[in-house]
């Protein structure tokens, strides 16, 4: 056994590939091309700095100390807001607030998992759901995505043991950017009430889904919070990112088990982020659908510029909400592709292997690329840099 | 072995007390006096809440992500400060920020502890350490303290097995308020020391430390990272208990762990809370230096005054910082008997009961009053409250 819960896992990602940028200068005429990460650049709209500046400076309680699960007002905000979109009933009481949305799923695994227990993920995963896994002692149980990078129900069905917990699926996904499919979801749904266990599904990107009305229909069913446990961010719509406010909607009994971690980790999630994301929820619903349409502009450009990569050899495996994942045609593995991409193309992205075991070796011929930060300009550069770049 | 980590603990304390107020009425004449949790009940000054204004209004970067382990100048601060108040040396490398200080233990215990390891903790403990243990599959060792309410390295040395990983203490104490002698604390650095463990030294409540000077001389040992990890709050001397920030200070190596930890957990810390952190350190030293004097003679006036408890059998066990920690003279338990105090003496206070496990029985003797949100007069109003109440 490793000798504490930060030895049983790896290093995060992100700042591993931060420090490949450490020593290299990149000359004026091509700047660094960042699609490493998933985050917006700019600070939220003016309007929503102006509110955010007068909570500061005119209302005390923003300062203090607030409930454990969160602010009510934004609780009950939420609950209103997803009752209405997903076409079900949540109330105020199944959702909690968290300190962005890694601590949501943290915390949700905390009232699933104890030491041995084992969690099934599609593979490619999100590196710090992986983490956190490893941290508490819960096996990671890979499951194999399609050709269309989808889970299968069938195919969770038959890694489950009497060990298995949950099944954890993010969608839109993180780092493959496919829609899972509204059935998809339900037949999950169907598998993990089956077998008892727990359905969690983290919808960060859920406000850039291509897709028309509701994703799912999970909310529709009475009974959901017997099986459902959802996660959400407000960083990447509402561009809060520093602020760090997640939510998790789940059953209240389950609630109050989360509210033991978070009390412990964090104690409250931080008072102006909430407040923020309330005022965002209210006022930018248009502003928001803007955002939404400008990055499904950019995914069209990915997925209409990807030519001039297929041409070379590159296949897009998927694309959508934030990020597009692709196969390159070389023998080196991606590991070892993506720090040499930052000298020789002054393009920052994150290799396949990142986010996959380190004995499933299909992620060596991967790359990840966060999209949402480049505009259509920045795709074709991107496009021009990649398919320049020969090894 | 429990379902899940969040079955292996207890509710938030602070919660459940939260709760005892719910359908209770206060008359006009005898308002609620909430002496439960340790927190400062107003906002940051002026010109501090002025300069955050600034900051979300004029500062892109305080709305985005920033490094796992923190603001760079804050870090920076951090080191720089401490070298010079503490004699030693500390460089911004040692010093990661921390979203509050309850995840500061959290991250530090992840880097020190796996499944069935021990830490030797003081009783009365801080409740969140217990539960953020248990959670982690890890022993709590608990420690018997002298009258005094000081502990002992010699009898910490006995508990000590091939399984303990840590002894953690706080000082100033939370619970009891009483500061830990210099001596104290390097005798538990050598024992940590020769046995090959950590010593981890929350410093939550150090700027409302009585003593003039360092309050130990752990720094000012050159190899000081071999063994110590200090935890600090910006909360309570900055006002900043909304906006969660904290900090530990160790060795650079256990930092790369702690980093990730914290970038699965909260990915970094808030960035308006780091910058406010940063600005109260170098602009709030000489308010800050009033803060502490008012908090000191809020403690003066809890000894002063306990005569007109002590008259009743009452025993004050310790005071500093924000806390006193007492004796009752009741037969029944503490546990029964708070939420009984908020509907006949209209005071919200913690029993001793919350701070111990439930097999040592000396809790159902004490109380925690946390005194630093009421000034003379409202001491004076608690000690007429509790001496007119006799069960």
């Amino acid at each position: 056994m490793p000798v504490s819960r930060t030895a049983s896992t790896f290093a995060p990602p992100v700042m591993e590939a931060r420090r490949w940028l450490d020593g290299v200068t990149h000359p004026d005429h091509r700047p660094l091309l960042n699609v490493s990460q998933a985050a917006p650049v700019d600070p939220p709209p003016a309007p929503m700095r102006e509110a955010m500046a007068a909570m500061v400076l005119q209302d005390p309680e923003t300062h203090l100390y607030g409930p454990v699960l969160g602010l009510p007002a934004l609780r009950s905000e939420v609950a209103r807001q997803w009752s209405a979109s997903y076409g079900g009933t949540v109330s105020a009481s199944q959702v909690a607030i968290t300190s962005g949305c890694n601590q949501a799923f943290a915390a949700a695994i905390a009232t699933l998992c104890t030491e041995g227990d084992e969690v099934i993920i599609p593979i490619p995963y999100y590196f710090n759901h992986r983490m956190w896994l490893d941290m508490s002692g819960v096996k990671t149980v890979p499951l194999a995505v399609g050709d269309r990078m989808i889970p299968d129900a069938a195919a969770a069905a038959a890694l489950i043991t009497p060990k298995t917990r949950a099944i954890a699926l993010v969608s839109p996904n993180n780092p493959c950017g496919v829609e899972y499919p509204a059935e998809t979801l339900a037949g999950f749904r169907d598998l993990a009430r089956a077998k008892g266990i727990a359905l969690i599904v983290d919808e960060t990107y859920r406000d850039f889904d291509s897709r028309s009305g509701a994703a799912h229909d999970l909310f529709a069913d009475p009974d959901w919070d017997d099986t459902l446990i959802q996660l959400y961010s407000f960083s990447k719509a509402y561009r809060l990112t520093g602020h760090r406010v997640g939510a998790v909607v789940a059953s209240e009994s389950r609630l109050a088990e989360i509210e033991k971690f978070l009390d412990t980790v964090t104690i409250c999630p931080n008072q102006l982020g909430q407040r923020a994301a309330l005022w965002g929820m209210k006022n930018l619903g248009t502003w928001l659908a803007g955002e939404r349409r400008e990055i499904l502009d950019r995914r069209a450009a990915i997925e209409e510029g990807f030519g001039m990569l297929a041409d070379q050899g590159w296949t897009l495996l998927g694309c959508g909400a934030y990020f597009a994942y692709m196969e390159h045609p070389f023998a080196a593995s991606s590991a070892d592709l993506a720090p040499k991409l930052v000298r020789d193309a002054g393009v920052l992205l994150l290799p396949g292997t990142m986010f996959m075991p380190t004995d499933i070796t299909q992620g060596a011929r991967q790359f990840r690329v966060a999209f949402a930060n480049i505009d259509r300009n920045g795709i074709g550069t991107l496009f021009n840099r990649l398919s320049q770049t020969v090894y």
